[in-house]
């Protein structure tokens, strides 16, 4: 049995770069950036107003004069004006391109119109330049405006959109296929037996990773049976980049799995981890085709923890326990919690209480788990904990 | 001008409950659950053996044999075994059903097994149904197990496939369009000329949408023409929940959007927020329809932050400022910021500089933003604000 930091940096020491992909940016992808983004042209692309009013020449106001004759109007959308005469103004709305001549914008609320003439009624400090968005003053042209690793989120598709980027390189996704094991499992739609269950952990392992962006994500369920699970695995290694196995990793008669994998050349590279719930968690490499093999066990508590401590870990944050939690001293312990953002700026933690790993029901109402270090027998409340999410933060 | 704090009430108050829809658990929906899920029987459904190893009875045990005959093997999903001879063990399977007359399961490791005798190797302290997950100990069948309003997450979706629920009712997303508005803009694939710019207001505002579970959520662009704008919207309003315009708001000569609106018999609900950016913010409401509309301010940076602060707001939590934030005696100011988790748990904000609104790239490496009072002229590293996150949280 490995410890918990040491199965964390092997899982990441064996994930690959799994490439990208080009993909739309109005379509419903959720991942990161995998090209860096470059400005076409400059931002603002020209001096562009930034108020509704009127545009003259700041020389002129400075001089004194606050009556302007309006020669033009300029909306937004049209070529730029040039005013014929620098002691007038011309009228202009937002993002129209300030008119050549003028370099000072005065708003609306500001000036009293009457019979084409502006009169600037209210005085205040201005300077040249005022409600005008500079040309490039944002961005230069050929400056890179969103690297690589980038979150897709608002902000990124509105940069894209408006630098001409209509599908953009992201990070590629892996090819994923669940496979759950276990033969006291049956369909959903199925009434179980009183010795059977409905298949649920898949289901959940996909939502999940649906959640964090892992949006090829395919499922199916094998029965206990070494010729079958080889044959299947076989198959499974050329189409898909991860296999998630729920089940059949422990020490039961009918736990064929480990012996599957190793017989068909996949390298183990751990077995067991210090931890509860998901001691029998499997880890392995099959070299050939470069497919990564995650054996999680077949508890519904245990699978999820392992998912989401091992491969959707991304961005764990810390948190602050409110009640003592006892403690183990052989091995890490995984918490189910509910969170609480206090006024003060700290993220509260309630341990939900479940009583074993098979306890879905109890996950219900928690926002995901804090990881209890082992070694000590009791934490006390206000100790601080690494929290990992049912949903991605940020 | 009203307050943000009166215009957050306000769009909480007309914002109506948009039902229900039947949506499969499989599916990529990332909502809310619509309805109450209740337990179809007893969980576990029996008496479930957690650990591999012999099933024997307590009293036998406890009277001190530790040599057992294996009279029979069970694993998971066959029907329940009897113990025949209750000196005797049945050798068990994490998930097969407890056998009838034994009420101990000890693990394969305590155990050494010769010749079909299993021998007790490990003395440790057992108790009548240790490793046993007994029947209904989890939940009872009628019983309660998932609310309507719960977050759709991992966990959510394997209790729905155990209790064998392969569609539920969702809270029903409403049907929203986004629409905007400037003759400034044109499409994506155009290369614009001097005194355009890109439509990308609808990109990043279709995306924040998308990632807060907004996926009924379609795009269109209108000329700044009273009958077009007209026109459409009576058009509109019987097709969609919810019209969220961009631009064309504000005291321009050409933002003809409020009259629009309430010539057609929307209810102005307000119209300008003490806010920065984002002032010219419009709300209301098409009483015959009941469809709401959203008028944004164009500027990139102030449509996205007023629909994350009003439409998306759902959880926003208390974070930390790391530097001296100047405020505004008048307006309620919107920063962007950058978060870290500390190792005290507490969440730090980075303030994100950013020089107007209409400089969409900066946003670029921010998370969300911060809200900041009006009324001082300065808060201080260590003070806290409220913030919200372009992804959503939880």
């Amino acid at each position: 049995m490995i410890q918990v930091e040491e199965a964390e940096c092997l899982v990441k020491a064996h994930l690959p770069d799994w490439g990208k992909e080009l993909l739309s940016i109005d379509g419903k992808a959720i991942g990161y950036l995998g090209e860096n983004f470059y400005s076409d042209r400059n931002y603002p692309p020209y001096h562009r107003v930034m108020m509704d009013g009127i545009a003259v020449n700041y020389e002129v106001f400075f001089s004194g004069q606050r009556n302007f004759f309006i020669e033009d109007i300029s909306p937004a959308g049209v070529k730029r004006k040039s005013l014929k005469n620098q002691m007038n103004a011309i009228e202009v709305m937002t993002g129209c391109p300030l008119p050549e001549g003028c370099n000072l914008v005065i708003p609306y609320e500001d000036v009293k119109i009457d019979n084409s003439i502006a009169n600037v009624i209210t005085e205040s400090k201005r300077s040249l330049f005022d409600n005008i968005h500079a040309e490039g003053s944002d961005v230069k042209e050929g400056e890179i405006i969103a690297l690589e690793g980038d979150p897709i989120n608002g902000p990124l598709a509105g940069i894209a959109a408006s630098i001409g980027i209509s599908s953009a390189y992201f990070k590629r996704t892996p090819r994923i296929l669940i496979i759950s094991t276990g033969n006291e499992l049956v369909d959903i739609s199925v009434t179980p037996d009183d010795y059977q269950i409905r298949k649920s952990n898949s289901y959940a392992l996909k939502k999940s990773l649906g959640l964090y962006g892992f949006d090829k994500c395919d499922l199916d369920h094998l029965e206990d049976d070494t010729e079958i699970l080889s044959s299947h695995f076989n198959q499974a290694i050329h189409q898909y980049d991860l296999l998630i196995y729920s089940g059949g990793v422990s020490k039961g008669k009918f736990d064929f799995l480990p012996e599957v994998w190793t017989k068909n050349n996949v390298k183990k590279i751990f077995h067991g981890v210090a931890q509860k719930p998901g001691k029998p968690l499997w880890f392995g490499k099959h070299e050939e085709s470069n497919t990564l093999i995650m054996g999680l066990p077949g508890n519904p508590v245990s699978s999820l923890v392992c998912l989401h401590r091992y491969f959707l870990n991304s961005n764990p944050i810390f948190v602050i326990i409110e009640e003592e939690i006892k403690s183990s001293k052989n091995l890490t312990l995984f918490q189910p919690v509910k969170l609480r953002s206090e006024k003060d700026g700290r993220l509260y933690a309630r341990p939900i209480k479940i009583k074993n790993s098979g306890e879905f029901s109890a996950l219900r109402g928690s926002d995901g788990f804090i990881e209890i270090p082992k070694g000590r027998d009791i934490f006390n409340e206000g100790d601080v904990f690494q929290f990992f999410s049912w949903r991605p933060l940020l």
